[in-house]
């Protein structure tokens, strides 16, 4: 019966190529301050997140991103204590750096109504972590939150930002002078990284301008990407770093990696490193762009 | 005007998730002995070969497919003088091989129909190469045509072949037996590559059984995938070889690359070593299968 | 925002013809013991319940259809006291029953759940007819309880039952067995009229059948129809008769008409009786059927 | 085979409701210098052209389409020897207008290049009456036609012509000005009938107008409408007249029925009269227009 549902939700990729996916139980609609949010049961990828009509996060593949998201900076760093996690509604970034022996996990977002729909309709995804004594949960501007920030320095701070669509509340985290204060409230080996868009080769205009702009603060800056099945899409991630070159750190994430592999499903240091290697496309763009700065920030186009 | 057109071409990609491509233009319709050929120009993608409803090949990203399936194969052997292409339809797979110093490409392709609406229509394909006086293009069964020739070794074997779908002319061109007279005719240090179907961690039956059955057959076997945009998916390719370890000839491939390297857009030799570290299912899967036999032949479900 | 939700209700006409509906708000699901009930709002068509996929009833012009199934009957009787609604589960059938001055309307519909969920969310169908102290519901398979009925002969019976759908409950309500029955329990000038599908010309043989079979029990039967937009069909109706030639009784219709003028939005005698001459095809289908039996029901094939 | 096509063509009835048409052959599509047309076979609706998008003639429907439009007028009128046709490219309104013992037909439409592909792609259409020695067949801005034509007057005058959208060119042949013209070059007992859009009650603007500006020109103007399944709406018609009340001469047009009978597949005289009883919201909306003018001209949005 529910197998032959009616009931289809229809994603433009662009004007000219639709996917259409078919649509086990309609869940939950709410039009947050920021937003509009729709849970919903799809045949093909199980419970899933759309936001403004976009997929952000599927059941059958989440783990996918957000231990691709996560474990590589926190595997980086010899000693992540203090970490500060921007976005991230859906709890899932926050359970992947709740497996590492951390002190603390700030988790900034924005969203208060998103957050407590996740929380409601996402078990999977934060499985708690909301709860967790290590968590601290915050809605405020990620912006606002670091400029005023003086506790420790973070070890490890993830970017797990809807890209800077105009007028939305993104727009000024993607900055240079963003990137500037950030870097002071880091440790000296801190390490940044940030969920990068599409890793398309007709699409590379995002990665060249964030690479651009976090080369302009951070001595190292590397990208690496992995394909997300329900975002029909290769995804890229851009990692940087105050004192490490992350390319160069294989033996010492491979030691790390011991301490959580029991607790993931899909990454390996192997596997993270041959997803360093990128395609051409992929590399040239990381030298083309022009960095992006408060007067002239970067607004993504649909 | 063109790109309001309503003309659309629907993939079901499962019965629950849907692809609509924009029509541009649709070009020529053929119910050939074996197939159902489309082709049309989409927006999307450019020119789009569809087989019997499913995508083929597109002009926006082919290179990627065939220099995937053809370079790794002919860089890893020493002198591929000898190459047999079986399938391989749209003529871009020997416009590949033809970028190689060799003799001669037997491409053995059964749908005569197919080959010369793809010569009409696909000249960004094929680019000549059916003329190519190195070329020998022959429309027959590829098994028949490997069991009665008493020609030179071949070095490098191409396997450009549809899945074995049921009652389909590729149904015993995967099998153990197939396998075993094939390397027959194969040099010394020959070398074998299929395409080898999806990637994705949800399929994986059909590279089990293909990994599990070119091991009875061949001394070293090796998988790597890319994700080619217009099939929207991961895909697999085997590499199979007699005497060659593939992933320890990696300085012997830079060398090699360098002839040809002008002449591809995409591959490079060290992102085709970083795409044979296979994702953690993907390697599994290598090490599950059932070899496939003529008596039970491997049918393909869509 | 609404407006620019992605979220489709698909209607497959045929395999051929796909009607695909915005969804404003997906309101309510069951699985009843029956069928699989839907109700949405749609753009194009306001709030719409659906039984297992098809459209049964919208909000903008669910008027149109109830009007011309219920007044025309309830005005050829000279005074309709008692009456009998089979199915119209939605409540606007009694709705516009009870606009005439009767002393009771039964409503017999066997799906319950069903009948629920309309009076929450279909209020402006119902209008609270349910409550009304002249209506009295039962939730029963209507055979059943006209065979064991033994009270005041029906002036009026009102069939407004689904089509008869394999194994569905409405199988033995369209059988001129059933007809015989129901005549028995009818006054002398008692009128019945049903739905009765599709009126377009490519599909007649419903009207075919069951006109044929009424022929059997009753004297008079008569076609009439008209277009229901969201059903994108013209509709059929047959309306039976002991004593009076419905198409005779126009002057009578205009009378009474006067009396129920301003309760009603669409519906005039003049209208009506223009309805009542059909497309020739319709005209001859009334003439061509064999009558269904309950040792050969009728199954409706979508 | 074919009926397994994943070729579709989407009919947006609105943003909110679509239509698509399973496309079993796409035939041909040209841009012509006034508009797109593409010709091609559905599975639904056999032969099927399409002007800009929109579904304008069916092959499984057209009869109904234009019997409607062009006997009325044919019959009404007592003898028409000389018949002018604007629009009407397909040639099935000239085809019709020849069933009558006409002296002449002209058929004026601007565009030569649809009605050559008409003519090639729409045999079942125009049956050879482009060849008909008594046809002209002009292609000019209709008009220019009539306000220079002196020869004899019209007896009949069908408007065959797409709605006047904007730029478009039927933009001043809907206007009073041009109806006092054309009102002149007819005879003492002339008929005009034109197509006259949707007649559904959400949208009966056009109606409207058209009523009140046929109005101010000719003393008689009735509606009439049918239900056009593969138009998925209730169309409209207009007709009027200089001397005959047209809603009074049905004997006369059962009598000159009899005289083509043999030659139509749907209508009668008894179907189109009960075809003048308009819903009430239709009956209305011919009294509330205000007439359209060469300064404001109607423009139809979509």
């Amino acid at each position: 019966m529910e197998e032959d549902s009616n009931l289809w939700f229809e994603e433009p990729y662009t004007k000219e190529l639709r996917y259409q996916y078919r649509v086990k139980r309609y869940i939950a609609r709410k039009r947050t301050k920021f937003q509009e949010a729709e849970i919903m049961d799809l045949f093909a990828f199980g419970r899933t997140l759309f936001l403004d009509g976009k997929l952000q996060s599927a059941e059958i593949d989440e783990h996918i991103y957000h231990e691709m998201l996560v474990h590589p900076a926190m595997l980086l760093h010899p000693e992540p204590k203090n970490v500060l996690i921007m976005g991230g509604g859906e709890g899932a970034t926050l359970r992947e750096a709740l497996k590492h022996p951390v002190k603390r996990v700030y988790m900034v977002d924005i969203d208060e109504e998103l957050v407590n729909m996740c929380e409601e309709y996402l078990p999977k995804w934060h499985k708690g972590s909301f709860n967790d004594e290590r968590s601290i949960v915050l809605f405020k501007d990620a912006r606002k939150f670091v400029e005023e920030y003086d506790g420790e320095p973070f070890d490890v701070v993830i970017s797990d930002l809807p890209e800077p669509v105009e007028e939305g509340p993104a727009i000024y985290l993607f900055t240079k002078e963003f990137y500037s204060i950030l870097s002071k409230k880091m440790s000296e080996d801190g390490i940044f990284v940030s969920q990068s868009g599409s890793a398309e080769y007709f699409y590379t205009e995002f990665i060249r301008a964030l690479s651009a702009t976090l080369k302009e603060v951070f001595p190292y800056v590397a990208g690496y990407y992995d394909y997300i099945f329900s975002f029909q899409l290769n995804w890229a991630f851009l990692i940087a770093s105050k004192k490490y070159n992350p390319l160069e750190r294989k033996e010492e994430m491979k030691k790390r990696f011991e301490g959580i592999k029991d607790r993931v499903k899909y990454i390996t240091p192997e596997y993270f490193f041959a997803k360093t290697v990128l395609p051409k496309y992929m590399e040239e763009s990381m030298n083309m762009g022009v960095p992006i700065t408060d007067e002239k920030p970067y607004v993504w186009k649909a």
